[in-house]
């Protein structure tokens, strides 16, 4: 199965962190995949999250995560006005960033600190000097991993991804899709997971 | 709580299905509201549904549904392109004919029937002379129906439902309004149904 992330969703944030555990109990492999939801929505005509397009839509957001965030035991910080100016966050430095993490072995811990960063702390993970920060937590050399993550050999798979995940229906994130279904939300992570079981 | 349902919305069915027995076993009452999401669509700048107007994620949705109502083993049949055009249906006679019929007993019956024709028949749950057998099929006399669902009295009440939906800032279906909280997609309705029993 293949896990398409944002690192600017707060709702990809609840599937990254319960993935693992609910995959293992199902014996499912799992796929990470980072991907953008800039190029995604910019074909749908948006130029920003639709969360600001739709006010009632947004505003109901932050209150529904802040609610699921509570039912799973995560840290979470509603953002104030200012901080809600920002978003979305520029996320290609950190999704470059994961793929060779995932590469690496350490992938999971800093994506899952960059969600923590984000939207426990309301940190800028489009910040070099952020991440940075959370590479070295993550246990690795946070110079050779952004030199590496900007590289010719890894700058190209962040497009890849984004225009796969469109190729296969894509339209938000998380996204799950195994054996040619698509499963939107993290609402929908057990029924993929459970279709995968079914599916082989 | 409150239970803000649209009948051309098959979300809405999903939940209409299930949450009698849902709130029973919590010990929760629940008051059935019909309302009219195109307004509301109307006021965010939508002339149709927005599954319309997002290609990707309506073809999604169909997907989607067919799969949530196999789940729950109730009947649904995938539109066929020529019905999709179709969609979405005035559902005002409908929704009028269900406030009647909820004050005299029959009209969950009636809403739940309604729901059946609509996306399991393909019937045009527009079309009086449908809903005529529907109400008959309800236990209840047609005509008589019919015509209290258009008087002076019965007339404003589907209006009233949708201006206050809009102001509890509802702004899609289901939806669910409990002490101050609003919950919106069938997904949530445990969450909402737990939440009136926590916060009673």
């Amino acid at each position: 199965m293949d896990f398409w992330f944002e690192l600017a969703s707060p709702y990809s944030y609840l599937s990254a962190a319960r993935i693992d555990a609910l995959a293992e109990e199902r014996d499912v492999a799992v796929n990470w995949r980072p991907f953008l939801l800039g190029p995604i929505f910019a074909a749908q005509g948006w130029d920003t999250s639709p969360f600001r397009i739709y006010p009632a839509k947004g505003a109901y957001m932050w209150r529904d995560i802040e609610r699921r965030f509570a039912l799973r035991g995560l840290p979470f910080s509603v953002p104030d006005t200012e901080t809600l100016t920002k978003f979305p966050l520029n996320t290609v430095a950190a999704a470059r960033l994961s793929l060779i993490g995932l590469d690496e072995g350490w992938g999971k811990t800093f994506i899952r600190s960059v969600y923590h960063a984000e939207f426990a702390e309301h940190r800028d993970i489009s910040d070099i000097s952020m991440l940075a920060y959370l590479l070295d937590r993550a246990g690795t050399d946070p110079e050779q991993a952004l030199e590496r993550s900007t590289d010719a050999i890894n700058r190209p798979r962040l497009r890849t991804n984004t225009l796969e995940a469109s190729r296969l229906g894509v339209f938000g994130a998380p996204s799950f899709t195994v054996a040619g279904e698509l499963f939107w939300g993290d609402d929908r992570l057990e029924d993929a997971l459970d279709w995968a079981v079914n599916h082989e």
